[in-house]
């Protein structure tokens, strides 16, 4: 399947990912590396790897119940924690327990939802670019990108990593909450640079680092560039989830790929945190949750040769040199 | 049954009304004023009125569902709302459809559950002694009257009111979360300061302002000082609630009386907000749900010759001369 999906439809209001529309024109390049990445991990070339991705931890107590719930399933393998958002302590809290948890950072500078609603962790005086006259972060993307400032954005997004940190949530990579932070050549400068300060991989694919030319070369040889995100679009779930991720684990190449779902349960409170969205609601959240719990699925990666990798492992082994 | 209960369990580390700890040694007085607040409001002195009102709104979507549904079937007839916490909107929305529903501010300055936290509305740097060093409200009311200067309380509770009203709620009436707002003098003139400038009725009984005979005369004529206020104690909630709300209801005494509930449903969320807790958990909102939307209840009532007031009949008639 598409390894990056045309997935903006625009009766959701969502902008979710909405940087793929940016980048889809952009052909994907060669990595200018000579070695390929899971060479420099350890692995042959021919090895397909594998991170099953939870994002928007810590939105709520449903994502978060969902998302534990699936990685004691095994499959899912590692997701990230919106620091901004009411259920972040709840899921700090189970790091404790789990430090071996594959959590990183999905670094928020939205509030897409329409009746709950979450604003910077930076004092707001600070980031008045990135807060509407409600004290909440703007609802899309396209809103924070006309708005913001880089500096903003930079001082919001170092205050969600020191509030991770001061939670006991030491991250494995950080990840962007919409794509915002892919969706401006100087956010992603900022999101690059904040990865190298705090040596964690940054999730990045060529199509996002070569959207920019005229920014000129973003990334040195140092930095981690993976080779495949993949995640479903509205098309794919109206077309049923289980083809959808059939297809697409039937398809994955060799090299470091990520797989992106959005783990959560069906049920009031998810039905209310999403409501007036079918998108990546709560239905769409339990759909995923199924899928990547289940048999088949276990199944599929087996049989597709599929080996789980986790930020963990890469940061560690090419960032803080304990490969 | 006893119009103010001395609910304090030293298991429950809450602090939940801890005021009354304060307030039990202190006799009721007899108001001072010549007529009585019923008689005010228009009501012979042999008639008793009953606000039932829940408390807590806006702080879960269990909680607001809940409370939402208990107004439906028409017995809980009033409530308050927490400004700082996530679910606000989602109940500011609920009045936009509903603009006679007597929603009041439980002005709110603890964030007293152990991992779902929140924080100031105004600004953190400006309300200093109200926070701790992760940006939460303290847990307790003892910190909060122990580190929290009456400006920082002022400037605070302004911001959650001010914040209302930019949400569309236009409050029928103020009162304190966990009694913060009565277990202190300083605290006390603020919140009663607040009620005159905005025009609303803040909840009071003579037990409270009485408490601090050294703070002077803190009420006038003009003020509404209620006659009663009955919550259950976690006692009464060992020994089943629905005899304790019986022995209450059947107890209630001619005057204008506040009987005071806690309604969420004892779900997923709902228990891991009060994850830990017993007393005011999940469970204990559910069973205050079941009895005030019982046909017992109705009953009840109508076998007591209780009549129902709001506190928007309250406000209306007596601070905005609509009587």
């Amino acid at each position: 399947m598409r390894p990056i999906v045309n997935i903006e439809s625009e009766r959701t209001r969502m902008n979710k990912i909405a940087f793929i529309l940016l980048l889809a024109a952009v052909p994907t390049l060669v990595s200018a590396q000579h070695k390929t990445l899971q060479e420099r991990l350890g692995y042959t070339a021919d090895t397909k790897l594998l991170i099953i991705h939870a994002d928007d931890i810590g939105v709520s107590y449903s994502e978060n119940s969902a998302s534990k719930e699936a990685f004691k399933a095994g499959l899912v393998n590692s997701g990230s924690v919106m620091v901004p958002c009411p259920w972040f302590p709840e899921i700090a809290n189970y790091v404790k327990s789990n430090p071996r948890a594959d959590l990183g950072l999905h670094l928020t500078l939205t509030s897409e939802w329409n009746l709950y609603k979450w604003g910077p962790v930076a004092p707001k005086e600070k980031v008045p670019s990135l807060v509407n006259d409600k004290g909440c972060f703007y609802a899309s993307v396209q809103e924070v990108i006309t708005k913001g400032s880089p500096k903003d954005v930079e001082t919001e997004l170092r205050a969600q990593i020191e509030r991770a940190k001061q939670f006991g949530v030491d991250p494995t990579h950080f990840d962007s909450h919409m794509g915002t932070l892919f969706s401006s050549p100087e956010f992603l400068k900022v999101y690059i640079a904040l990865g190298r300060e705090y040596k964690v991989p940054v999730m990045l694919i060529n199509q996002i680092t070569n959207a920019y030319p005229s920014a000129g070369s973003l990334v040195n040889e140092n930095d981690v560039i993976i080779d495949r995100v993949y995640i479903a679009s509205p098309d794919d779930y109206k077309n049923g989830m289980e083809a959808f991720y059939t297809k697409t684990l039937q398809s994955v190449a060799a090299g470091v790929n990520c797989l992106i779902i959005h783990a959560a349960y069906d049920d009031n409170e998810m039905k209310a945190v999403t409501a007036g969205f079918v998108d990546y609601g709560a239905a769409w959240r339990q759909a995923d949750f199924n899928f990547f719990t289940s048999e088949a699925c276990r199944q599929l990666l087996k049989d597709q040769k599929i080996q789980l990798i986790t930020w963990r492992e890469i940061r560690d082994k090419l960032l803080r040199g304990k490969g």
